[in-house]
């Protein structure tokens, strides 16, 4: 499952990096967005959605995506 | 870019999901891994290697995936 933060929703760790980029010398690269991966195995994919809202994701400040190998 | 701890690492925020799953009613989830994601554009892909080894990733303890949409 990936995480990440909500379109408009301050990206603070993003940002982060995107100011420490000129400081070790990388150039052009921009809207930097720090998220979360989870990956597990689960013999009932369907509980995924779930188990991200009750546990992983925080729904008011981020999204998750489900993908299944 | 994906990036995950090195296999054979400890990794605490996985073995906390996994003893969390339980109590919230979850069976049949195994092997939990949390990882991070970062998303940015570039202009020069050639060098996000160099990113994740300088800034991104601790190489000691984690490995880096790069994937190019």
């Amino acid at each position: 499952m990936l995480i990440r933060p909500k379109e408009g929703i301050l990206d603070p760790q993003g940002k982060a990096v995107e100011r420490a980029l000129p400081a070790l010398g990388f150039e052009g690269i921009e809207h930097v967005h720090v998220g979360r991966m989870v990956e597990l195995e689960a013999e009932s994919p369907e509980q995924l959605g779930e188990l991200c809202e009750k546990l992983l994701a925080n729904t008011l400040i981020e999204d998750y995506e489900i993908q299944t190998l």
